[in-house]
């Protein structure tokens, strides 16, 4: 078999067997097939497409590339969530431990930021003390514990993933959808959970810029997850404004704090119940979703879903405190506020506009080796289809750089906002659900 | 400016402008760019296309990535040929020495075979004695004498083009048109013709399978020719069947002996006299095309065309007994016989294939390393649309191979012939030709 001979069959738009591409990504793992060859079947498969039983075969065989995780001797259903990224997206941290207030077990491997969405980890780090870097036995003992541990992901975890992923990176093959679930969906299979609920955003600010793409890679990717064997199902959820009202990762957190104490934004609640009553049903914690939100509205109410977060922040080697008195948070130098110049109702706020303003405010980063500032980023103070009145605050910026550096990044987060002398609806953050 | 932007920009669709297509060659020929994100480039180039301003400033930037040549001391108007590429494919040896008798200029570079494809040199060399690696002065003398030489390409000219074939040879970007117009202009313009005549093969047997891609291939390399200030024209040349009867070096060294002699195979004759007329007018050796065939006739009835390709073998050293006695050659060991098994007309004969089965008999290159016999190939004895009686000879088959490695190869010959009970043409060997 030679390579060249597959990269000639994609690119006339026939399908590859099984074995070509386990020859493919097993030579390419080993070095054996060079990187040249790798990205022009990337970009060959960019234009032509994978058919579901092609992207099967090539997340599995990416799966297998290295070290998968063994979790069977975890009590439970394992439950795992998946978001392919946005920016104030902060639910991995109201979720899990509502899910897990709930019974459900959770043993997440979280990612790091790039680019204008942030990551759950760097969120969780802004938080003094606290390490994801737990492992092996301490990982099991915390998740039979207290039923949620979220840790980074080891690099013995899916070695095709990241040779691919870098190589995608710098070739302009990564708006390939075929590509993209493959990536995510290899990474949760070696991650080892029984079922695993995808949080697929759409809209300016996500990968998928609209429904179709969006629908398209969700469908894609609880295929390929009920194939191998995982209950998998999907929320399509907005990402056109940025989630909630904070951007920016102990400002995250702190939004976190409120909505575990049942007073987070009205959409950052609403995706929370919605994924979290589908994780509940996939845990068999709940017979049908109407049960499970209850459950969860329960959690949320009396306490629980936040004693678990404080739980495992402790176990994690977290100050607690932090948690307790979100108020000790190190706030920016600087706060400054936008405010409106007309009376008008707000059409949109460019959430891809805000995500890289945060980053540039420090609150993330443009290449892995930035270090982020933790208390920098947006707070918004109205969504989209709010009214508001000339001189009423739109958000509150963060930053600890001088004013050189924040100006011109305060004018491009004035043109994130579109306004309207028009009625405009509030946005629906839950578009689709898909449960098969 | 960043390579992977360059990448998306094309992959979408979008023109790249002067400076970035510039950016991109220099940097790939000095190895700042890597061959990854240059494959992944020609991959989307594939794909998106190329405009004529693009593919004409690629040409510009590969001609000039290394040595171009400066005919200006050679005497007289210079014009050069090239063909794309076929099978029996003697064009040049028949073609050169009957323009430079009428007074053109021919200072030729000219390139090996590889695949089904023959190249001129091995056949020139297939002449005992006869040396290729010509250059420099000898070249200037050579020609400045008497009006012909035909040499080896120098590895300073275009490395742009050999690292680029090297790398789309390996990851399935040759069939790309606007990439194989810039690598065979780039060669053409880097080589200091003043005038330029590309022979544009279509059919089985070459590149191009079908006149829309011959077409647009012909047109392409026209335009960008003359936008560079080259007088360049083309014929577009039928190669479904192999071109003249003889596939194979010294076999058609021999027949193109007897072209000019002017007993040649009629289409090898006709795409001479066409090619040749055209390239007069180039050379301002002739008015017309109708005063310009006449001259070419006449040097084929005075014997002066086949004096001046004696006079070029003995200029580079060649034996000349053997182009004076051309039964001197040495024969293969085994001569086979193949016949008709039913009367019927030829209806084709695969060019593809009995390109690859004289390449297996001996008479040519699977990879560049491979040592040719240049006494194996095939000469036919019918071409499509003659008729056979059974039992009548359809090719002779010759080759230094034992019998079980020559026995398949029998079997692949008689499966590119196709008989009909019905009436069959013969082929037009010149389908258009393109003039600006």
């Amino acid at each position: 078999m030679r390579m060249v001979d597959l990269i000639v069959k994609k690119r006339d738009g026939h399908e590859l067997t099984d074995e070509e591409i386990r020859f493919w990504i097993n030579g390419y793992v080993k070095g054996e097939i060079p990187d040249y060859q790798s990205s022009a079947m990337q970009m060959a498969i960019l234009f032509r497409g994978m058919s579901h039983r092609e992207v099967s075969t090539l997340t599995d065989c990416m799966e297998h590339s290295g070290e998968v995780l063994d979790l069977s001797m975890l009590r439970g259903i394992k439950v795992d969530k998946h978001s392919t990224g946005g920016v104030g997206d902060k639910t991995t941290l109201v979720l899990g431990p509502m899910v897990a207030a709930c019974g459900a077990t959770i043993a997440k491997l979280s990612g790091r930021g790039l680019g204008h969405t942030g990551g759950t980890l760097d969120k969780l780090e802004s938080i003094p003390g606290l390490s994801i870097a737990i492992s092996g036995q301490r990982f099991v003992d915390q998740v039979n514990n207290i039923g949620i541990a979220v840790a980074g992901q080891t690099a013995s975890l899916v070695p095709a993933d990241k040779k691919m992923y870098a190589l995608r990176d710098v070739t302009g093959t990564v708006e390939s959808i075929p590509l993209i679930a493959a990536s995510v969906m290899s990474k949760k299979l070696a991650s080892g959970s029984d079922a695993i609920l995808l949080d697929v955003t759409v809209g300016e600010g996500a990968f998928m810029k609209n429904m179709d793409d969006a629908r398209e890679l969700a469908n894609i990717m609880v295929q390929i997850g009920n194939r191998l064997g995982r209950d998998t199902r999907a929320v399509l959820s907005d990402m056109s404004e940025p989630l909630g009202l904070a951007v920016g990762n102990s400002l995250e957190v702190k939004e976190a704090i409120d909505a575990l104490h049942g007073h987070g934004p009205k959409d950052l609640m609403e995706l929370c119940f919605t994924a979290g009553a589908i994780m509940l049903v996939q845990a068999k914690c709940a017979k049908t979703k109407e049960e499970a939100r209850k459950k969860l509205e329960e959690v949320i109410a009396n306490g629980e879903a936040f004693n678990k977060f404080v739980q495992m922040v402790e176990a994690q080697g977290g100050d607690v405190s932090y948690i307790l008195h979100p108020e000790k948070f190190e706030v920016s130098k600087n706060a400054i506020e936008i405010r409106a110049e007309e009376d008008a109702y707000i059409k949109a706020i460019d959430a891809l506009e805000i995500g890289e303003s945060s980053m540039r405010l420090g609150g993330g980063r443009a290449t892995l080796e930035d270090v982020i500032d933790m208390s920098a980023g947006i707070v918004l103070a109205k969504k989209v289809g709010d009214f508001v009145k000339k001189g009423d605050l739109l958000c509150t910026v963060y930053t600890n750089k001088d004013k050189a550096a924040y100006l011109p990044v305060l004018e491009d987060i004035k043109h994130a906002y579109v306004f309207s002398k028009e009625h405009v609806e509030h946005v629906t953050v839950i578009k689709e659900t898909i449960e098969m």
